[in-house]
């Protein structure tokens, strides 16, 4: 057995890592400074230093969110985690709850609610569409739900749905407000205290530009009383934000041993954002998606989303009929060293995905991406 | 806002990682390897680079488990999720499950058993004791459980548990043997397939001595029955191993997105433990950790457990009466930069918790801390 571990391990070592563009839907690129504060030694996680990081990444966050909310912290997991504490936190058996699908992830807010017992009802959109207010508040009326869930900027379409309306009328029908930033939080504005949302979560690896690994959430007072007044406990003990909370908060009391290293990247990366400051990143966010548009509507390539609803930090391309949607990715990563991505779901084969998030979204990204795809696309036929 | 966090960034920068001695229960020293590593650029969780580091680490985990299990992954999370994964993915709504206690986290794997609906009944010891063959026969008879849960190595009192015997008889009452072994593998003989333990896990940031924030997971044949068998889908999504499993499998069907760096960092912790070769490790930890108890005799400190059952990668030390538990702790990360712990639950204030894990388990390290505590403790009475 362990002849056999060497015998592997001779292959092992040759493993390089080669430097990719990551021009996909995450993992985007990490600045050289957070990979820098990850290769810091250890220290425990109840050292007073590593505490006044909590805390200060805390604050961090808060910037980021937009919000005052104490209950502000990293999920230790990816963003699917933070997804799942989301819902598992405020999801009960027997509580209605209406998720909005109108993408691959949509469909899996409406998956966990259903797992952690809730009685869930959804709309759907077309993939790449939009929720008008009306219909949400056609569904409360119907279905008078404890619980809207609904995805901020939908990584498997490129669609960014506008929030503040619908927020308002989940308030008027007091049901909690649960949003998906995964691909928006750091890239295009979040105002959680503004537009109401209750709770809100991300990820580290889009627009924040921090490795996977940590999923940011911040839950608000109406959602903190729901936390209190649960009849049962959280089904997970790992997600359960009322024992999570206790170590982030005064008591510090152990729960389960936080990802040190993570930890560092995260409070690197977000330092990184509040020098560039938040209002700068998102028009640089904006600024670079759009050159990007212009350029692909230069080659004749067609994105799936109305400007209106197009999400700056995923671009969503039809794929030219004719065209082998693989070939071209796979030919992208090898020849070019640059990741970008198929569709999900009902998608597959149709679009490609382009993310332009947190370190990835430069100008010199957007013009050796509009080349490439120029190359293998347009020049070759 | 936007200004408040300028303005608190001033402050934040300030912070600066001191270079700690880790002796605690966990995070470990990292090897700086490790850290070099964990530095490397970022590639997708799907670029087929990557996928050859998740293959090899399947396989280096095969040998630090002792195990043929086609089902061996790292889960994205700290060792608390590994534990979670194990009930959660085990045991369904009604299910009998016993479990173990003479420690803090045979208490947190009933809790958690609870949690997901299972019907559990424990037996327990005092904390710093182990069970013998015939109490778990004997509980087995009378309750005929699904599930046996029960740990290796606690980390809260520092008792190793002879795994053999029970397993056999676990196994005579066809029940699922769920082991934790978050504070032996990789320092102390863990060994699945001789053993039979059907689900063994563990976090990275023991004698493992990656940064915490994986927890890797081993299932057997019969567990895997188990889990093709269900009668509902595991509530955890995040912690859903039939849907984990397609991504580390031949499907690669996008699940969550897997902590890049992380499991760069644990590639190359594992690599360094194929390189010096399992039993050459646990034999390093079993010097180091008689040294230390020799050293504590000399200086008149009393062990915690019986030599027969101490754990070589942590010891727990009574404090003697008269010192003051917290200040010693104090003054030897304030004075020395060495981080131990105190007791958990009914042990809080009773004994010191010493790790001698993985990178930190060095001669020099057992010999400053013998110093330490006798400039601290005996030379200051």
């Amino acid at each position: 057995m362990i002849a056999q571990a060497f015998e592997k391990q001779k292959t092992l070592d040759r493993i390089e890592i080669p430097p990719r563009i990551l021009l996909g839907p995450g993992p985007s690129m990490v600045d050289p400074r957070v990979l820098q504060a990850m290769a810091k030694p250890l220290v425990g996680h109840l050292d007073p230093i590593f505490l006044r990081l909590m805390d200060d990444t805390q604050d961090l966050l808060r910037y980021v969110f937009g919000t005052q909310n104490q209950l502000t912290i990293p999920i230790s997991g990816t963003g699917s985690a933070a997804m799942e504490a989301a819902i598992a936190n405020m999801v009960e058996s027997g509580d209605p709850v209406l998720v909005c699908i109108n993408g691959y992830f949509g469909g899996r807010l409406a998956e966990m609610a259903k797992r952690y017992g809730g009685n869930v009802q959804t709309i759907n959109r077309a993939w790449g569409d939009v929720f008008a207010p009306d219909e949400v508040r056609d569904a409360l009326d119907k279905f008078p739900a404890k619980v809207v869930a609904i995805v901020h900027a939908e990584t498997s379409t490129g669609a960014l749905q506008p929030l503040a309306e619908i927020a308002q009328i989940v308030h008027d029908h007091n049901a909690i407000f649960i949003v998906d930033t995964v691909t928006s939080l750091g890239g295009i504005p979040v105002q959680v205290d503004d537009i109401g949302i209750d709770v809100c979560y991300s990820g580290t690896q889009k627009c924040l530009s921090c490795p996977p690994g940590l999923g940011p959430i911040t839950l608000g007072p109406r959602a903190e009383q729901v936390l209190t007044n649960r009849k049962m406990p959280v089904i997970s003990w790992y997600l359960d934000l009322s024992l999570v909370k206790k170590y982030w908060g005064q008591e510090r009391t152990y729960h389960h041993t936080a990802p040190i290293t993570a930890n560092y990247g995260l409070y690197e990366g977000l330092m990184i954002i509040a020098e560039e400051g938040l209002e700068n990143r998102w028009q640089r966010h904006k600024l670079n998606a759009e050159l990007f548009w212009e350029g692909l509507a230069k080659i004749g390539l067609e994105c799936l989303v109305d400007l209106k609803y197009r999400l700056p930090s995923l671009t969503t391309i039809k794929v030219p009929i004719g065209v082998d949607e693989t070939a071209i990715r796979h030919q992208l990563l090898e020849e070019y060293q640059i990741e970008i991505a198929g569709g999900q779901g009902e998608l597959k084969g149709k679009i490609w995905r382009v993310g332009l998030m947190g370190y990835s979204s430069s100008e010199d990204n957007v013009q050796l991406l509009l080349g490439a795809l120029k190359d293998l696309i347009i020049d070759k036929q």
